[in-house]
């Protein structure tokens, strides 16, 4: 019997080092694993399922003999890994938003269009963190009266930014408390006690990157262009967690509890609403868990088939690694999803 | 020649500070100043325009020889005090919530609706700190093109919560960053490295008393009834000035070109919007001024008729101080304003 080969890229990285926590607790079907990271890290050790690995250099080669490989870099890393990867048979699952819009990349959260695997041509994407709790809360509500339009505000942490980005907050966040300057290198401003309406750079129509994923990637996951999306992101001095005031409106109304139903069926979401106590959800009750969180579940005032609810998810978990690791899951345990190469 | 006489209530408060400061600054035509609080700060000094005042006691018979109240006190305080102002003929310029809705208690922001002043009975009210800003940004294109609905997503400053709230913050953030638990009094729960969706109770239909505010007193304001609100509030850990992210539908389409020509001719609204720059309002360069500052002017993806826009404004200045000295202003200039009473 063949041994199947999975390998880490960006082990060493914020969101590297939660797959590897996710692959310890999950029981995939795999003999043997590999960890990789560029030169910064390449050559230093860590800890897996109680035994030590050395940390290979990732480089064209390193793909020799490798089934699966899922790869947490940025998107300039992952443009240069992927030839070198489809040379040597190996799958690739892709946290970057490298391939994500390609025709002949499917983009996949497990719980919404487990159905797309199936036509991968050895890349799968996995969709930006801000894009993946959005519609896996949308997904329900679509199924049951067809999303039109949807306005989403979001609060999103500094470990969107990686490591880096955390140790920024905390540094600023010193430096704030302590009343002295800070100068930022992560972020465009100074994030400790303020908030900064953009992330990523300015792309079209005064809308920036980040904004625009959250547009086409919502049309392409739930397959349906003709959803409207009007996105506003914005960075807040959180370490992790990103959070989402969301208002959608529908073909057909769904009253609020309807929708609290609908969620409250739905496989990967946690209903945590209930104002009177002051039970919504919230970075601190988030952290750590690999579900979507809806609350303040209630009619929008402001249109007759319309819903307002607020929405959290652990960005570095279900907005990456743990959404990798369950396209794996999917693409080991289906073997129709397989064949698709 | 009578001699013009203006209390401030509530003086040793966050607000009540910053009243203060707005008077010294501005050539207000009074004659003499006093300074009332409750007991909690009553007996202590004051330094203003250069003389040192003892804090008077708030009590009915206070008011004797006050023309002009300008109150900065909870809602219960103000409920108490105007019958008192009343029997004294003091007209009560109120920030509280206490007196907003009411019929014959016109409910003023200077630039938007000056005139509403000269049907004051006695007391004139100040909007909430999140309603001024977004109203101020709504009143150009309201004029234009009629805004039909409003979508707004807050991100409220702890100083929304007095003094108390920004000294919950600064030890909140001080036990996060030492890894310390921290017990909250003041907000529901820690607002270091958190986000919390709620501002005020539990009001009606999964809404908060400070997500109904901005519904009911935007329509008073802009004395129209037929604009949609869907308002969302929340508390981020930012020590001063609210941000709120606003989507507006008009009932004719407005241009991101039309629509910063008419926020640039606004009095009260500064536009600061260079997104590849990276310069939009933020609360960092937004703390202690005294104008709403609009920036990321965009077309609505969702909506032919829709336009979305970042809004910042200092909570404690324009949207509490600055506007209740703005309105003793008008007040005191205006003859026929005071022929109200």
């Amino acid at each position: 019997m063949k041994v199947r080969t999975l390998a880490v890229i960006g082990a060493t990285g914020a969101v590297g080092r939660i797959v590897l926590e996710q692959l310890e607790q999950r029981n995939l079907p795999i003999d043997k694993y590999v960890f990789m990271a560029s030169k910064r890290t390449a050559g230093t050790t860590l800890e897996f399922m109680g035994q030590t690995y050395t940390v290979e250099l990732l480089c064209p080669d390193a793909f020799a003999g490798i089934d699966v490989a899922i790869a947490s870099t940025p998107d300039d890393v992952a443009k240069e890994l992927v030839p070198w990867a489809k040379q040597h048979g190996t799958i690739v699952i892709d946290e970057s938003g490298a391939h994500r819009m390609l025709s002949d990349v499917p983009l996949v959260i497990p719980e919404v269009n487990p159905h797309a695997i199936g036509t991968h041509k050895g890349v799968i994407a996995s969709p930006n963190c801000s894009t993946t709790q959005l519609v896996v809360a949308l997904k329900p509500l679509h199924d049951f009266a067809r999303v039109r339009r949807v306005i989403v505000t979001t609060y999103q942490a500094t470990s969107g930014a990686g490591t880096a980005g955390q140790l920024e907050l905390t540094a600023s966040l010193k430096a704030s408390l302590a009343g002295e300057a800070f100068s930022p290198t992560i972020f465009q401003h100074t994030i400790a006690n303020n908030l900064i309406p953009q992330i990523g750079s300015h792309k079209e129509n005064g809308y920036t990157s980040e904004e625009m994923k959250m547009v086409y990637e919502t049309r392409k996951i739930l397959e349906d262009d003709s959803i409207q999306v009007c996105p506003t992101c914005v960075r807040v001095p959180v370490a992790n967690v990103h959070s989402e005031s969301i208002v959608v409106e529908t073909e057909r109304p769904i009253s609020p509890e309807e929708a609290r139903s609908l969620f409250q069926a739905f496989n990967g979401i946690t209903v945590m609403d209930d104002l009177p106590s002051s039970v919504y959800p919230m970075p601190c009750n988030t952290d750590r868990r690999d579900d979507v969180l809806v609350g303040r579940i209630r009619k929008d005032l402001s249109s007759p088939n319309g819903l307002a609810f607020w929405c959290t998810s652990d960005n570095l978990r279900k907005g990456a690694a743990t959404n990798a690791v369950q396209i794996a899951e999917l693409l080991l345990c289906d073997k129709t999803a397989l064949c698709g190469t």
